[in-house]
């Protein structure tokens, strides 16, 4: 099959920028997309990367680029994770098998990889805001040009949107809304808006547009009529036939949909219609997630984001046992006899591990949308009312929730118990993606203890210790994948950390978390050297810190930001209570990490068992 | 007029629990209404607070009591700013002159001061989300009772509200929301939703319920059908008239209004229908901001949140220029020139200072509601194609951006200005409103400038750094109120701190930001001691790192949470550079800040003149 694939790239192997799409007919159009289909497959999985929302998008972007001219015009995706066709179109077929690759193409927008790129992303929800500031300042500075958001109905599940809806619907700056309707997030869409999105598709109307503006249009008489006339009659009348949310009309957007998002005639059709609107315009196409590949139609969540995987059978070419499996496992054998634990996942069930819980304990189970921060406060009140909520969430994703942390769970002196996965870095998603700011965010929030262990069973015992022994709300998070063998020489105390080494070493290693493992083996390797390895990062155990200020150099390895980290808490500790010995930190200095595997980026880091030795016998500074 | 006041608590003082509130009858409640008006105005006008928008609601919140049992059924204020009235009724009507003092009554909802405040609030749009929580354990636990959201159309400005419509609206968990439409938010409110609801408070039909009602209800035969059935039909009958809103039901709530928040009876009928509707159910409620007090019916924003005012009057009884007022100048005297400056604003136009910039470049203005985490997207809209945003936000309110300034500030490398208002202590707004984790959240965002000013002519200049200069985006940070006289002791170089004091000192005080002033007086007074005020604040100026850690002791004081702060950012780093001295930091350390003076509050956290001086001079510890 991947010889068939490479085959058929005849014309968009000549495509070097946009205006080459301009010139291909429809029929070619429509064969440019099967390429671009087989292009998608095959890469995606040889690297991993996101399938599903990527297939359904193939027409609408290419008749994007039909229709606009990019960079003038700016596309701004949401997400993001739905742009390979659009940098395939837009001089990256070349480089495209670099694809999430350290040092290749990103797998998603990135400004400094293309001018066409317009804006980076990587979270839901935020394509409408920036889009609405392009607009208004192309108004400002009297640019004629477009501004088009691409946006999936799951992120109309994100406050985000509403905000800037609220502010683009009242505005005069002509921005145009793509609502890219799969009936999908992740997993399938929920929420009150996907019901009325339905209600929308049922309607009579949906998938005959063309039929029937083709068959008014050519009953209107054009005799001497000039041409700017006839196209603004005929305008006026196709925006009539789609006319037919009051949702969006009542938010102040001319809608104009559902169209079919698989056929490009009407999506050029539709985006020319959507151009000639004065103000603000919402487009409403109906695509099919995973369009075009059999076993992707057939399951679009677990193809959205993937590993890689065989192509013919569609199943994934690795799989195992993970820190999130295992915390699924953990919550359905306690909600059996623990009717108050509730699980709740902003549309990340599958990722974190909850498919198990959302079908034995349906009535306790909440996918609340691409809404993380409901998701906190909506869980504060469950527990203001009895019940244990835990919520599922990946590191990078509870930035959004900041705010709700403090005021909705520390100040309410509530319990909540956060299962934060992906913590640390997670590889090809990138910039946007690494979980490497939750500890140092944590870290100034009141009261919330953090616990971050780096094997099964401390991840069994924290979150016992979450549900039933803390007071307060506490935080358990682990890293993407599963723990390291080797991680089975620790021994932790109930005290929150593990002591490994000869007892009067002068020299101590300090981490938590996955890198513990690099750090057993460097200090195997180094002599007169400890290692202390915290389970609980906040607040610090007191046990373990008198340890450690007895010591005569400490070497503090994270695995996350430097600035507000575990490692600057301990250095300033140290400082007050007298410690004059030596203090290192290795961590993430102020920069964003790029893509890159997981074990490379610990590399580039310096926290691979390799740099760690270094660092620990000096040969690094 | 305040002696009039006093004489007429006549039914108020006797209410000691909600039960005393159904025990009288609408003409009393009316009486009642009266009362409490001036109970409001009586304190407001001497502890400063939230008058217009508790004018607003005092029939609406006597008819929830008349209604509903609280705390069984649960009131959840959004914000909480509104609950004056509520506080009245549930048993603190003897304590409610301590109101917003340190040790007294919270201006705010307080879990801790009473079981009838069910969730702490201060920042908008959280009572929806923390509804559905409380009402969904207890369909959970079979708990018949009801929960209302009580939210204000400016909260509908903000997103969070539209993630917990969209699961609300799909639950068959109980919940009322009251939609508390006042036209405004703190000025008035902004953006497609207001002018919406222009729209249905225009239908007719608007004030004529009562009216309509009765009259189709007279003409049902009552005959011998029983009563509750009677009772059916009228409620049906009466949610027919009621439903005129597509938009809420699209989103699936039952829609019931618009209903006149200033008639008890009506709302209370209004109240009791939505009790008896399934599932979930919004009742809209025209309400005037400020009801009752003419020069807060005229002016509602300025008496939104207001200091000690004379009654008679309305003219508040202190003034004075303020590092908002001067921001504010700033902008418009470079926006004439500059035609690139925007200025934008998350419902906060007044207490931001950008009135005067809204009027003179309503262009170039942005109010977007109380829209925090769009404001910050669309501001990096702005910048990327040209524009020099200056988003001006209380700290406070920035927590709710954290996720958007990594993202779409920071890694977006392009230039936005923070304009950071009420940084530090507020005082008398209390716990969910000190500005005390800015600094320390902002510490782990890459890239981002961080300025803190203590006098004008350094705000300015870091105004200038910050739109001229610097590569970036950078924030300016500044405290309420005005600026000290003694700190035009302190000479500011351009590499961003001041050194004060003699050369040679072995002891060394380090701050920034308002307590400088402090920190003047007490150098001032020691023998010894230097003093080193950060105006940038991140990244910690090299030279003013190099003189620190020459020193032997260093005292730094903070006013703001320790964790993440510049304090422990210090102490690590001199750590890390051999620093070997005595070291020690004085902050907020992992609690929250109560209400009180900012002096008081100062002197709590040992930040003032007084304090410093003990612990420098070791008398503390």
């Amino acid at each position: 099959m991947k010889e068939k694939m490479k085959m058929n790239t005849e014309i968009l192997s000549k495509i070097k920028c946009p205006s080459d799409v301009k010139k291909l007919n429809y029929d070619s159009l429509v064969k440019l997309c099967g390429e671009i289909r087989g292009k998608l497959i095959e890469t995606v999985s040889a690297n991993g990367g996101h399938l599903a929302p990527n297939l359904g998008v193939v027409e609408l972007t290419v008749a994007m680029h039909k229709v606009f001219n990019s960079p003038k015009d700016q596309f701004v995706f949401d997400v993001g994770h739905q742009c390979y066709t659009h940098k395939l179109l837009t001089g990256r077929y070349e480089k495209f098998s670099s694809l999430r690759t350290k040092g290749g193409i990103s797998g998603f927008c990135r400004p400094t990889e293309s001018e066409h790129d317009i804006f980076y992303s990587g979270h839901s929800g935020t394509s409408v805001s920036a889009g609405l500031g392009l607009a208004e300042a192309k108004k400002i500075n009297n640019d004629p040009h477009y501004v088009i958001s691409v946006i999936g109905d799951g992120s109309f599940t994100g406050g985000m949107v509403y905000e800037a809806l609220n502010n683009g619907g009242r505005s005069d700056a002509k921005q145009i809304i793509i609502l890219n309707d799969n009936k999908m997030s992740i997993s399938e869409n929920v929420g009150a808006f996907a019901k009325y999105l339905a209600v929308i598709r049922s309607r009579p109307g949906y998938y005959t547009f063309k039929a029937n503006t083709e068959k008014i249009l050519s009953k209107i008489p054009l005799g001497e009529v000039i041409a700017k006339e006839i196209y603004n009659i005929k305008t006026d009348i196709k925006n009539k036939i789609y006319k037919q949310s009051t949702f969006f009309e009542d938010l102040g957007y001319r809608y104009m949909g559902p169209i079919d998002g698989h056929n490009i005639e009407n999506l050029c059709d539709a985006l020319e219609s959507a151009k000639s609107v004065r103000g603000p315009v919402l487009l409403h196409v109906i695509t099919v997630k995973g369009k075009g590949y059999g076993h992707a139609e057939k399951a679009p969540s677990q193809f959205h984001g993937i590993s890689k995987f065989d192509v013919e059978t569609g199943e994934p070419l690795s799989s195992s046992e993970s820190f999130s499996s295992k915390v699924g496992d953990y919550l359905c054998q306690h909600a059996n006899s623990d009717k108050s634990i509730c699980a709740i996942t902003a549309a990340m069930g599958l990722g974190t591990g909850l498919e198990k819980f959302s079908k034995a304990f349906p009535e306790r189970f909440f996918d609340v949308g691409i809404a993380e921060e409901h998701a906190v406060t909506f869980s504060s009140g469950l527990a203001k009312n009895g019940m244990k909520p835990v919520y599922a969430v990946y590191s990078t994703f509870l930035q959004r929730c900041y705010d709700q942390i403090i005021h909705d769970i520390s100040l309410q002196k509530l319990k909540v118990v956060f299962a934060i996965d992906r913590a640390g870095f997670v590889g090809e998603d990138g910039e946007t993606h690494h979980g490497i700011y939750d500890v140092a965010f944590l870290n100034t929030v009141p009261d919330i203890k953090v616990y971050s262990p780096c094997c099964y069973k401390s991840l069994y015992a924290d979150l016992s210790s979450a549900l039933y022994a803390d007071e307060y709300s506490a935080v358990v998070r682990y890293p993407r994948g599963c723990a390291a063998e080797n991680i089975n020489k620790l021994k932790f105390n109930e005290i929150g950390y593990s002591y490994y080494g000869e007892e009067n070493a002068e020299k101590v290693i300090v981490t938590y978390g996955r890198i513990s493992s690099n750090a057993i083996s460097a200090a195997d390797a180094l002599t007169e050297t400890a290692l202390v390895v915290l389970n609980q990062i906040k607040p610090i155990p007191s046990n373990a810190f008198e340890i450690i200020s007895k010591k005569k150099e400490v070497y503090f390895f994270e695995e996350g930001i430097k600035s507000g980290g575990v490692g600057e808490k301990l250095g300033s500790m140290l400082l007050e209570n007298g410690f004059s010995g030596k203090y290192k930190i290795t961590a993430v200095n102020d920069e964003f990490a790029r893509q890159a595997s997981i074990s490379d980026l610990l590399k580039e880091y310096s926290l691979d068992t390799e740099s760690i030795i270094k660092t620990v016998s000096g040969e690094t500074n």
